[in-house]
């Protein structure tokens, strides 16, 4: 199964492929996607669309895993994760791939074992579960890879409350 | 102008297109895009950007006009209309069309002259504005409208600030 990771934002959109095979957890991609402050909203999410679906289309993901945005005290950074968010979830729809969405908690979860776990542990753990972390991983991408690696850990145990005693 | 009015929502957008010439306003168009909540917000959201898109293609606006959406206690249902906004803006851009975003206060103040009125009063003010109402009228439809109006003033208001004494 191959999954894209996308931890959603305006400035930084943060995007990670990760593969699972036989029980083992690898990254093929991983990258984060910019847009400046200076241009209009609408320009920067259609840049975020058009750079996202092309990574749709390159990595041909068999799902899409998003981190919830939560409306904490920065109310206009989260407006604008949200909309980026939104234009996520258009983007895997025009190609096809089905979304699935985990709370930060549950991303932690997955990840370290603890839904109060700190951002360093998450980015420490999934530096452990894929192997040595390339140096050049960016902090959202690594987000990222860690959303996808929490939709695997999920199908998984979804798959074994499937399976007949 | 050409003003083409959103009213984000996920359940329901309202769009209304306001032509502004010689000091006299009328309503050209005025619709709702609704989508099923059984389907998945992707789907949802990539229906409301391809209607949009099209009235946009078809309604050629000079600029469009957006009521922001704030984080009120209904948090879910905020969360859906912030992602519609960003898709909105989304086909603005694609479409090559200027995005001005205003407050529910700031439709109010254009429209009824305060900004605390009633949305009741502000569909009264929105048909003595532009004469009387068609009664096939939808009510997000009438909320797009507004904020088209709102985005008139706004301009004229500009524009005599523009003139020299």
């Amino acid at each position: 199964m191959r999954v894209i990771g996308v931890d959603p934002g305006l400035s930084r959109l943060g995007l990670g492929l990760v593969d699972s095979r036989d029980g083992k957890t690898a990254v093929l991609e991983e990258e984060t996607i910019s847009t400046s402050p200076s241009l209009p909203a609408g320009e920067r999410l259609a840049h975020l669309h058009k750079e996202l679906s092309s990574a749709i289309d390159r990595w041909r993901p068999d799902a899409m895993a998003l981190e919830r945005v939560f409306l904490k005290s920065n109310a206009a950074s989260a407006v604008s994760a949200i909309q980026a968010w939104g234009v996520s979830l258009l983007a895997a729809s025009a190609c096809g791939v089905e979304a699935h969405e985990y709370s930060p908690a549950e991303v932690k979860m997955a990840v370290v074992g603890s839904g109060a776990a700190s951002k360093e542990q998450v980015r420490f753990m999934v530096s452990k579960i894929v192997g040595e972390p390339d140096p050049k991983w960016t902090i959202d991408g690594c987000d990222a890879l860690a959303v996808a690696i929490c939709h695997i850990h999920s199908s998984r145990m979804r798959a074994l409350g499937r399976r007949p005693a």
